[in-house]
């Protein structure tokens, strides 16, 4: 199999530990040779992983390998890998932090002046600010997911927010996706405190 | 002794790590054979576990095995058992979010339009709400095992609250009944930052 | 050496992986044989005690064993073993809940309704209240020790707050010092919650 | 190679465990002999520190050994190296408490009356204050770098913050520098909830 696989286990463990992966919720996949897609099967915990728990896709989603069904939101996954050749790993989380500040959102979330943002490639100054798109949430995933294509071809984006959900991120390696994510939540955090306070 | 023993040890072991059984707070149990119900003793502290910690009753609370003398909200945990066959274990936690919740709630905790909604199974999208009842909290475990078991028998709960105190959830395994508190408890935490906000 | 000191090493360890012994605030004691008391040296780090960092003095406060100097808030420890002759243990903590509950406190602390209350012995019911009583804050130990210990021997008090520094509980074992300090810390969560909101 | 490294790269898995260097944010130093100073390189995640992750400089800025590039703020750590020769260790993290305490002061924030605050050496009581300057956030380091001088050369520093950007903070060893790290967080966190609540 993979050494994707063992790499998205751990990631599942790391994040589960951090809360942003609670129930079943969540879905973690890596782009491996020839374009296929490994992700995390429907239903799983992705705190407690194993090897059976993935299956891999094709880029229209067929299934190519694994007994489990892939989940619903591999849709999402694969509009961001036809999209973005050089992404190799998506990850989708659904923390409080992003659950909540995408709940409270009435447009597109601005991070702002935050030195944090020079975490995401290609910004070199706390002086400036990303938008991060929120989409209504739907288990249409072939209407949501033509609705993210839209907005993902128009580029500049780092990741996007489903209206009480929780976030899609990514990144050339499983490692940058992990490092993108970790300064997302940051910065909802920080946001969320803001927003929430008296 | 059953396996179910060291599944709940890691169990109690893991939530108490999370918070959610502070001191000597809280109970797990799980049926086992012959319809007989293992759940940890009164006053034990639920972190640190081990087998002299439970005890076997019958389905009418009857002490059937160990030492130690049950919890006395044993008689919650069999509502559950026999209004439901197919459930196999209830876990009752003391979080700062079930107390706080529940403590703040005017009437039935209703949670709204959250896709984790979808972790409790027979809900297929986040387009919809759930009610979890809140009881006043009380001593006397026979009055209030009988006013709970009114409501459970109207079908639809995955859980209740009793005031100031905590939640009860369950599963068709113990693992199901973790799942399903690790979305209570997140869904709560959502829940109580909004209702806290200035 | 005595075998308290090894298990006062882990309490500190677990006690500050929570954050409630940051820097080298609290201290924690043990009484042990012939009425001596074990105690963490001055200015060391709780959440990496070695055998070296304790120190024995008598229950007046003079040094016994150890080469460190004891703490300047050994007194205190001493005002408690002195009057509860069944107390075998003192921990004293600075968490963020307890330092900020106590700086807010007009006056004792009232924990009211909760069921987690029952986790102090002699409480059967929720429905009931304890106090907790704040010290203004003071360098001056022997003043202060004296302050608490007319309150103490008041008797019906579980623990004591002092204002923007923290909380000083007790049991007749390690063990129980440590699950009530569990129950406090729990309860000033949702007390600062509660009192924090807008 | 020194020593340091290692005691290093366990403080960054420790504070990237509490979610202070998130990301690739933050950066560690320790000063090594001939005024050398040991400093992560640019745009390494601190959580997952390998000795390569380090690189040697002298008290102006120049390479000395290491085939990565220092961090653009290593300028921020030779202030501190060169003003006070005691110093043997910087530490700079981006906390959520730290990131949003900064961000919403006004002017130098001032800590009072907290009993930690006697974890900064000098200081013996609760009953004083301390001020932690807020240097408005630049990517200019030079200039920022002769600014924080300016200040730090008036003395009674024990750290200061950057705006919506972090802390920075100091000790006569990495442990000491730890401890003082502690002691500031636990108060940005007192003082963010203080400020937050309605």
């Amino acid at each position: 199999m993979y050494g994707e696989v063992s790499e998205l286990i751990e990631i599942g463990r790391l994040l589960h530990s951090r809360g942003w992966l609670p129930a079943s919720g969540g879905n973690l996949s890596a782009r491996v040779e020839n374009d296929r897609v490994l992700i995390t099967a429907s239903g799983t915990h992705k705190g407690h992983l194993t090897r059976e728990d993935f299956v891999t896709v094709d880029l229209e989603g067929k299934l190519l390998e694994g007994s489990k069904r892939p989940s619903a939101e591999t849709l999402l996954h694969l509009v961001v890998y036809r999209n973005f050749p050089r992404v190799m790993s998506v990850l989708h989380v659904h923390s409080v932090n992003s659950t909540l500040i995408s709940r409270l959102a009435k447009e597109d979330l601005k991070l702002e002046n935050y030195e944090l943002l020079k975490a995401f490639e290609g910004i070199k100054t706390h002086d400036t600010s990303i938008k991060v798109p929120v989409f209504e949430n739907a288990q249409d995933m072939k209407t949501l997911s033509r609705l993210v294509e839209k907005r993902l071809v128009k580029g500049d984006l780092y990741g996007f927010l489903l209206k009480s959900h929780g976030l899609y991120t990514w990144g050339s390696s499983i490692r940058e996706a992990y490092i993108r994510l970790e300064a997302f939540e940051f910065l909802f955090e920080c946001e969320l405190k803001l927003a929430l306070r008296g």
